[in-house]
């Protein structure tokens, strides 16, 4: 028997050890996509406790609580810090076989030092543990990152923000580790959402010194956008979407539809979907010029509970995976690009894992290209629901099973934690057990320059190619 | 090499083999969803022979020997019940990997003391063997059910049906376990199926004592039902649909659709989805009040083979896994439930296995509720094509993974025959086995206080509390 | 640690490896589908290099150098043949995890005696081994084929063909192993593909010595190829499709829709599907009265890349899987082929393997029949970019599962090459594996009589009986 999270936590073999311990473990990490505040890095915030740190805003944590019959106040706050992680400490030993009892006890260990299951017995030396940590002086978020070995962050932004926070940091020589702006434009493509008019004149038009009033202006405004975060050091954009759209249209029949809801008038789902496709078509443009990266992430139904979504807003744990057949859009899509010679380094990924073989197979219809570029359409990593351990097996063999597996860029947190960078070396154990696997069981050679090299490149130097980093 | 079937079958690791042994075993079953005949045990009916017990109703098994290439007469019948058993013996070396493989093992080995393979070659020998049992005089329906350790069973029955024989079984005291109905409204539920006007103004009306013309008399005849089941002690209703539909609509419109179906007039695909909604939030509401746990079973789409169904009817193994997406239609119909306040304890199957993320995930909006319900709504146990080794392997990693596994209701039989009590034992291994092995690869502590909690949760405790038996 | 590729290759217990060695590895190899051209074998060509023999013509292998970076003209040619050899060398120690690096090393191995991996640095090596047997006299295509044991071969065939390769082939008593057509009409059955007109015009109707006019004259330019395959000891059709259609319609609908297409009309898509399904119901009767199977292959989108499309033509390595969802017609068009006594033998295969439980299921529905045919509707092995390691052991376990996995016809390479002989010993040593692996863990009886039989059945006698042959 194992011991809990030892140091050959998920190696099941020499092999994997090896590839672990001496080619992965001590590498860099580039989280490309993540969630959290840049803010809180140029300000170098530090937690009060563990309860802010973990369980102010993590709403896979906070699904986890309530099913477990917690009542609201003890999830999303109302009682005091101590019962809020009393009430995830009771919850975690339920949670065998999700990746929150993972992540939990990595965190524990790294950061505190604590190899003892949380549960409600440990609850008070735990809390107290991790209290004197965390303010001791020594563990404000740049700690954490540094002690983390990251070496660039790209957070997720608006294209309206004005990005001081990532200027001050940058500024800053004492703090290494690069934190740049990641593209998020969905607020100004998701047409059908309330506030999208608004979006446009009151925040992106300004940010941009435009008025907004049709397409020109709207595109204007977005290339002025795209040029700033250029200057600001960019590699990627993130497109957010329940499903993948594909409905060419015109310049003018797109004007008129925008038109239509700027001025309050009701759209069609077609149009809307006319309209969110020419706005992809546009951005792909925009970014293969300046080589950027396009990640799309689709198959999300969003706030599907009215009640806690009116109390509590969005991103509070009430999302779910869409079964929406996007495949044939995809295709149509990433051929428009192809077609107009402006298809961009792209990542796609999909909530649903039943989506896993299909996404693989698609991306190959597209790989051909002049610049020498590796995969240059990926299927990114397993995402959210999927980010586990069988998800991630899941995606690392069919990934490998129908494409080229030693060019897969590899992990992010997507997280909106500063605690969450071990889920970097829970993916790297996961990787290294894949390979090392194969090679004890004869399915490839016992050669560790070349297994190594694969293991090294999904772990660190794929990512940094990729993207330019 | 193991032995067949041995003591420590399914178990692979020492973890799996005391977790089973020590903290599983011997717990009670509780089997609250299957088709059982309430008669049978009301009567205490005995077999003639093995082909009786395991043969004349089974289509699991009939799907096997016509796949076989055996003639209808030695699956439905024709022939006598020695040749009948002869072809059912001579499939069952093909059915390798098959759960019915195991099904017929752990039966023969539990019921009948025999560890010797079914095949043509042991048919004689196993055929006189399992007759002389089951003429003993000791092998009547409770003697099964009583050896088989069985508390509580929820048989499957139509809201117009008398329970006379719940009431015969609870009120003989000389029978301990509990034999409770549930509901299964589907008669007046699916308005598409010829028969729905007969059955309302012929059968349900007349149980209820109520002339069923409008939405009016029809919700009043069902509360009439409603009561009358809650009196005999049912604590679960049963749906079982195609899909799952949502299309709300207000009385008057349904009241209209119903009325024209009751005059023989045909309806829209749209009104009969507006009548079963509306008749499922009916339904819910009633159930929340009374703290009955509603279960949705979906994906099915039966009689297909259209000479098999004139020939031998419905239930006869000509069933299949339609893939319909239902994802958004069951999030709004739960949102529509718990906007209502009437959401009730649920329980959501779908045959296709490519939902059970998409299930785990939807399940995962619906949690939070102030009765300090664990896991209020639950995604049900492996199902019927999916009710396998890989099956339920798949089911509990993806439940676990999205969810709080320690808070799954477990193992149901769904099954028609009194032998079926093994698939409890069958489940038992397979999660001990899950749990043992986490232990074992240090995926969690080695506290078998915990993890055995867990598992006899699962077995047994979760459905009790959860159910309220 | 195994050796790379060894002899007991995906053979993890004893078990496994006794089944192996005693029961199939030296069975005859059946390929009954493949896309190997006749005249090549007719004229007994032989190779000038490697090269010619593994990346001419191979799409698969093309994907993947794309993927790794390099220029069109090192993949579907530009560069002399040493080049194109050196960039699949340098792209293969990428390849883990993926089918392409087992199949090639496989080869290697069998044909050539190189047991070295293949990479940039062994390239010159293994470009002069290959080379020296390719040229050395003894390696022609007839020496491959009767090297490798095969039995039977399938081409895959238009109905207008001559057939004038395979005589030639079956007249040459120096060469034995069987050599026969498969009817494969999609390019009669594709409507709405451009050229359909030209083909019923100038290519099938001159086969036939029939002016396709209408659908009479359609139909008895078929039935005249039918006979004439027959003749030529055809045992199976092919179909590949997106999807399964069904929108029955009469004789005098579909000959209308016919004669629109033939005077250059355009067709609505129900149309399309009315001409399909009318077209799949008179093949299903002419196949079930001759007893020959029918395969549909469906589930493919191809050519999705129109830039690759415009320069390269058709299976050039753009084509995807397509998540449509087949199963209620499939449904309906197998029971319309049951209802008329038309139900041919069949073999079933989509490409998106989320749809495997599907198929399984739904397969169980046709089965009965008066002929003692065991499994008469199969669902066809893990195909395209489901034929890997994974991919066939899903399949394994999900047809195991829902249905008689002992009556399964196992394994077709589906190639382009004459060296992919070695899949069908990939699949033995999975099936072998799968099958040892639960005589090992007890869920099997330690009954090699038995387990063999299933073993030896899959690997070739069930194939032998199902077709025919």
């Amino acid at each position: 028997m194992k011991d809990f999270i030892g140091e050959d936590f998920l190696l099941s073999t020499k092999s994997a050890e090896k590839l672990y311990n001496e080619y992965v473990k001590d590498l860099p990490i580039i989280d490309y996509h993540c969630h959290i505040n840049p803010r809180e890095i140029a300000e170098n915030i530090s937690f009060k406790n563990i309860t802010e740190a973990w369980l102010y805003g993590d709403h896979y944590k906070w699904r986890a609580v309530r099913a477990c019959g917690f009542d609201e106040k003890y999830v999303t706050g109302g009682v005091d810090d101590y019962e809020r992680f009393r009430a995830w400490a009771s919850t975690m030993p339920s949670l065998i076989g999700n990746p929150l009892y993972h992540w939990t006890h990595l965190e524990l260990k790294k950061y505190f030092g604590i190899t003892q299951p949380l549960s409600e017995k440990s609850c008070d030396e735990i809390w107290e543990k991790c209290n004197s940590v965390i303010t001791s002086g020594n563990f404000r978020v740049r700690d954490i990152i540094e002690s983390s070995g990251v070496d660039t962050i790209c957070t997720t932004d608006d294209p309206a923000d004005d990005l001081k926070w990532h200027k001050m940091i940058s500024e800053d020589s004492t703090f290494k580790t690069r934190v740049l702006p990641a593209f998020r434009p969905d607020k100004g493509v998701n047409i059908e959402l309330p506030g999208f008019a608004e979006y446009l004149k009151d925040v992106l038009g300004p940010s941009a010194g435009i008025d907004i009033k049709d397409l020109d202006s709207l595109l204007t405004a977005y290339v002025q956008r795209i040029n700033y975060f250029e200057e600001n050091g960019f590699k990627t954009s993130d497109h957010g979407m329940g499903y993948i759209p594909y409905s060419p249209a015109d310049s003018s029949e797109v004007d008129h539809i925008l038109k239509k809801v700027l001025s309050g008038e009701e759209i069609s789902t077609d149009e809307c979907d006319k309209y969110k496709t020419y706005m992809l078509v546009f951005f792909a443009s925009e970014f293969s010029k300046r080589n950027i990266v396009m990640q799309i992430h689709y198959g999300v139904i969003r706030n599907n509970n009215t009640r806690a979504f009116e109390k509590l807003g969005a991103d509070t744990g009430f999302d779910t995976i869409a079964g929406y057949e996007c495949t044939v859009n995809a295709l149509r899509l990433l051929d428009e690009f192809d077609k107009n010679g402006i298809l961009p380094k792209m990542v796609i990924y999909s909530l649903n894992p039943a989506d896993n073989a299909a996404i693989d197979a698609l991306c190959g219809c597209f790989q051909g290209n002049c610049d020498g570029i590796r995969s240059k359409i990926q299927h990114g990593a397993a995402w959210w629901f999927n980010d586990h351990l069988e998800g991630m097996r899941e995606h690392m063999k069919t990934y490998a099973a129908e494409s080229v597996f030693a060019n897969f860029i590899g992990m992010l947190t997507d997280s909106r934690s500063f605690l969450s960078y071990t889920r970097h070396d829970y993916f790297r154990r996961i990787l290294c057990d894949y390979i090392g696997g194969m090679i004890e069981r004869g399915e490839y050679p016992n050669d560790f320059e070349a297994a190594g090299k694969i293991a090294s490149d999904i772990s660190y130097y794929n990512t940094k190619r990729f993207f330019g980093f």
